[in-house]
């Protein structure tokens, strides 16, 4: 799949700027929006969209959601090229609850760079985003090719679903952050991955399944894998700050247990809660309800993570999680190249090391 | 259309708490967001969705835009209170926009109680705000009563042309706001307007029309009617603080002058500064950049405006607005009393003191 990445990214980037020009005028505005019933500004919205919009997509970012729309474009039999317009839905969508969250968790740094509402303000960087939700799903009409009337309902109906679960699972997630306690279970945690970020992978599966008119049991399939793989990702990237803080702790000045100094409730905190006794539970709760940590303080949390065991267990729930994304491909009965890339996709997004 | 407003207002809380209930259960949130995968967590889900959006519910709001839906619905020959659902999906809208509007205009107070950011924090407002532009979506899908695809469709794709468009406006207010220099017309001006708030209004009438299959003659009258209505109402309301001010200005301890304290570059404010000599625009423009303002650069401001005859102005055109909106209620053919209803509330809007 990492071939297939660099192979699209020119063109996926080249579609985007089809919905939204850097450079913005009367003619995009009118031929995509509308015709104004006055007049629009397009000087307003360069400055208020497409300036604050492009400086994150040139930032990089993998467009690995757009491409895995291709890849199941390809598995289900039709041409990835014609399909680009809509492997910038999920892409787009992705991109703009980057812009929110940044605002909603008071990121400072998004890709190397200030957070966008550090540089834009607030106000652009949050209409921006809320744009980036509503953008793409015009694409559907806006360019529907020959996608007949009840497959653009389907798209939409599906779409509603999701963005409405991705919600729900911004909820839980900001919800618990804001706690003091850790009051979840280890099902609930991963119902929060699987609606806050499983759900844009099941947009891209959903998706692709939509318009290119697969059996309702395809569609499942394809879902179920992205979404596992999406939770397996978020798992994954829990382990990392955990192993790479165990692993760069003793090097002088380098920063180390993000996700405990943020007091964040992952698989491996709520696993060690209920397994170590409750003094150590208590001191990881405490450590992670502090405002701030001493490193000291850090490394104990991360000590108590590692005395439970919490980290082999997350790591065998991830695993867990790619065995079940791996018999969905199964079920698929896709080309065994297309299957293999899918599969080994997951396992990167869990094993990964960076 | 007051009294209609005060006979439906209690019917249309009940049928928001329909689709978002007061208390959340597990049960409520699988049989509208569909079967979790693993475990919901109904407390988070109350605290970051339910208990913010019903405290912002709860302070009132007058429900303008569900009554106007269930007017045009009874003007439609139908009953409204079988499309009280359908009511439900501009209520939410209009009430997830002045959540995410208030965080991006930093507002402290919303219908006399702190803003809601200022309460839950911004990352529960904002996620609450945002998830109330796809909820409403959802209602079209999940209590579909007999309404067939082509509806649904077309009615999904309405949302999706209008919900961009308010992005647009409110993409250039934000701009136009940040901006020291006014340098936009009236005409884009009128534009921000009918995009930023005449798209709710739209979203009103052409629901109505599409759900209760209209012919395509009558959507386009009902949605320039809502749209004309929202831009005079805009209009009125900008009106209103430069006369309140007026007024005020002599009382001890009153607030006066907010929009010329904010720097808002209001219709009046564009016609002054066209309209006025280059020493007047420039001092005008000089008061509405300046971060502070005393009462006396307040007041001279607000005469630069009464002599450049701006408040005449922007009163004629709200005039000229609510009679373009009247000659589209009368190519609707409604009843008599309905048309008198929605022209006198298009007045209402446009002449009100309050």
């Amino acid at each position: 799949m990492r071939e297939t990445l660099a192979e699209w990214q020119p063109a996926i980037d080249d579609a985007i700027a089809d919905f939204l020009p850097r450079d913005v005028d009367t003619d995009y505005l009118e031929s995509f929006f509308g015709e104004s019933t006055y007049e629009y500004d397009p000087t307003g919205i360069q400055r208020a969209l497409s300036d604050p919009i492009w400086d994150l997509l040139d930032r990089g970012g993998k467009r690995w959601r757009a491409v895995l729309f291709l890849v199941f474009i390809d598995a289900f039999g039709e041409d990835p090229a014609a399909y680009l317009p809509y492997a910038c839905i999920p892409e787009i969508l992705h991109n703009g609850t980057i812009i929110v969250d940044d605002v909603e968790d008071e990121a400072s740094m998004r890709r190397g760079e200030p957070a966008l509402h550090h540089i834009y303000g607030e106000d652009v960087a949050l209409n921006a985003g809320n744009a980036m939700y509503f953008l793409p799903l015009k694409i559907l009409t806006h360019d529907p090719g020959n996608l007949p009337a009840e497959r653009r309902l389907a798209a939409y109906e599906m779409l509603m679903d999701e963005l409405n679960r991705t919600h729900l699972g911004q909820g839980m997630d900001i919800c618990w952050h804001n706690e003091r306690e850790v009051r979840v279970s280890p099902e609930e945690y991963l119902e929060m991955c699987a609606c806050k970020t499983g759900c844009l992978g099941r947009i891209v599966a959903r998706l692709a399944a939509i318009i290119t008119d697969q059996p309702a049991e395809v569609e499942r399939h394809a879902a179920a894998y992205a979404e596992l793989t999406a939770v397996a990702f978020q798992i994954g990237d829990d382990i990392l700050d955990v192993e790479h803080s165990l692993g760069r702790a003793g090097d002088f000045g380098k920063e180390f247990g993000n996700d405990v100094r943020e007091g964040k409730k992952t698989l491996m905190v709520i696993h060690a809660i209920e397994e170590s006794d409750a003094a150590e539970a208590d001191r990881l709760q405490e450590i992670l309800g502090a405002e701030t940590n001493t490193d000291e303080e850090v490394l104990e949390a991360l000590s108590i993570l590692e005395n439970a065991g919490s980290v082999e267990y997350a790591r065998e729930r991830a695993l867990g999680l790619a065995e079940q994304a791996r018999a969905h491909v199964d079920a698929l009965d896709f080309e065994p190249e297309i299957a293999e890339q899918l599969t080994e996709f997951t396992e990167f997004v869990v094993e990964r090391d960076v």
